[in-house]
């Protein structure tokens, strides 16, 4: 077996083979095993629900690859709810002839992400389509997670006053597929940030409760179109330039390439709104992790400019930070 | 808008536009409105999970369309379960250029199917591609369903003796499908049995609780591969050819095409393996409702023939009905 073909897809002897020598090798756990229709699952009170499809392209990219940031997306997703990611699905769309060792590589990928996460591959799906039809592979993940009783993580809770947290550097991940999709030739190390975030998450909600406010995965469209989907008619935000961490080499990228660190999608990055009585510890909380050594505080949210986000620039003047509005990088995830 | 743009799947203004305007114009209730990374849903104990990617060629066809499939599809794998659907995860991998009309069209079924089917739309993703990179538009939803206490549906129940009831007639889709793929130009009224199953799996379980052992919805490999993965080393099953219920105009489609109705995917139909003492009750309750007019007792489960499955054919003499072993009509689903 050294290509996907069509008939892997079809549901017979050949689809059995494929998840029975292949998936489940990777992936293979007691509730997955069982190969219902559904898998079953205890829970108890309330679950976060979510789901993000990887169209990603290329494929495989300096620190990464689409099978982890399928896994890594919706575990972050779940786990800027304030919820514990617990279940995952996974479902592929394979282009017939697609080589079974890269699909060895993402799987492999796929189920040290979700260990490291600690979530459970519960159920999946497998489709193939005929060459031409699909570009290589796309990957769909939904996940579940339970929520603690004292967890409410929602962008309504903001108050005037509480604090922003970037949890680290911008842009590598956007970088690095540039970079490596037009092979750009930038001499650097950039590579994806992709990582699951949930462990410093929960940690903030176990520790400092509601005084977490809300979460964000720093996706696509970036900070910029983050902050400004938590505005609301009564609260805005102030940031400041100079204090949004970036890597020397991915600023430089960003300048080099005429392109703006805060539009660009991140895959291990997320903001938090913390409240200003408890933003030292969370930051605290944030830095002590590997995910998030490089987190700052970058600004505030401030009802006098509700509605809106305002950018303290490095060179002084203030300037309004709007969502980017058409595609800056199409297929960053 | 008449045109989906590579802009609409990135996550900035577009996007926000895409979904507030279109989407949530099909798809909104209070859960998804929220539009936060993950829906908040409130379970207790049990719950089923699934996943499934739909990529049908055409997305559009006698009876439905891709979307129409993407959530009976996803429903019926929680209803098999023993389950009541009630939250669904919607995501889209959409072609640049694909019409805005057919679009509508698309979240217009949806709508209708969760709204039949009961089932709330919780979250969703959208992504675009360039031309060429998706064949128009492709579907996952991911389903979570809620197990009543009394749901035991799984194959390791079945025993000796049990019955087995298919609930209509099997082959429309797929011949559907062929016909419109093809231009067969098969001059018939057969369309898509695509169908949302889970009221009556719910009236099995409720009024039969555990004389219902196991259910399947018959998809992709059709009748023999479902009959196949529910054999194991201690039993298996015999099927009685003029018991399986088929249209006149389907059975002589697929004569003329030269396929086996019982290899075929259906959209609409499910399996039945039920205790023979409640099997007459369990057929009375399939009949009456609307998609389950056409149900028959097909066949036993039987330790005899274990690891099998034996086909009595109309001619007399009993033969093996084994899983296909390859592509049949690839994407049907």
């Amino acid at each position: 077996m050294k290509e996907i073909s069509v008939a892997h897809g079809a549901g017979g002897e050949q689809s059995r083979h494929l998840i029975n020598n292949l998936i489940l090798k990777y992936f293979g756990n007691p509730i997955l095993n069982e190969l219902e229709d559904a898998a079953v699952l205890n829970t108890l009170g309330k679950i976060a629900f979510t789901t993000d499809s990887f169209v990603v392209d290329p494929i495989f990219f300096p620190g990464g690859n689409i099978g982890d940031l399928a896994i890594c997306g919706t575990v972050n997703d779940l786990a800027v709810k304030g919820a514990e990611p617990k279940y995952i699905s996974v479902s592929f769309i394979i282009e017939e002839g697609f080589a079974i060792k890269d699909f060895k590589a993402i799987l492999s990928s796929m189920r040290q992400r979700a260990s490291e996460a600690g979530v459970i591959i519960a159920t999946g799906d497998t489709k193939v389509t005929p060459r031409g039809k699909t570009d290589k592979i796309f990957i769909n993940t939904a996940g579940i997670g339970f929520l603690p009783k004292n967890a409410n993580v929602a962008a309504k809770n903001i108050k005037n006053g509480d604090v922003l947290i970037v949890s680290g550097n911008l842009g590598d991940h956007s970088i690095a597929i540039m970079n490596a999709r037009h092979n750009l030739g930038i001499k650097s190390n950039i590579k994806t940030d992709s990582a699951p975030l949930n462990k410093i998450t929960q940690e903030l909600i176990k520790t400092l409760g509601k005084d977490i406010k809300a979460m964000r995965d720093i996706t696509r469209g970036g900070l910029a179109s983050v902050l400004n989907e938590m505005t609301s008619p009564q609260i805005g935000f102030v940031v400041e330039e100079a204090k949004i961490p970036s890597s020397k080499s991915a600023a430089a990228a960003a300048r080099l390439l005429g392109l703006d660190l805060l539009e660009m999608a991140n895959e291990g990055k997320f903001l938090c709104v913390v409240s200003a009585a408890k933003a030292k510890q969370a930051l605290q909380i944030i830095k002590k992790n590997k995910y998030g050594k490089n987190a700052e505080i970058i600004g505030l949210a401030s009802k006098e400019v509700r509605g809106k986000v305002r950018l303290k620039t490095r060179l002084g003047p203030l300037r309004s930070l709007n969502a980017p509005l058409g595609e800056l990088l199409p297929r960053i995830c």
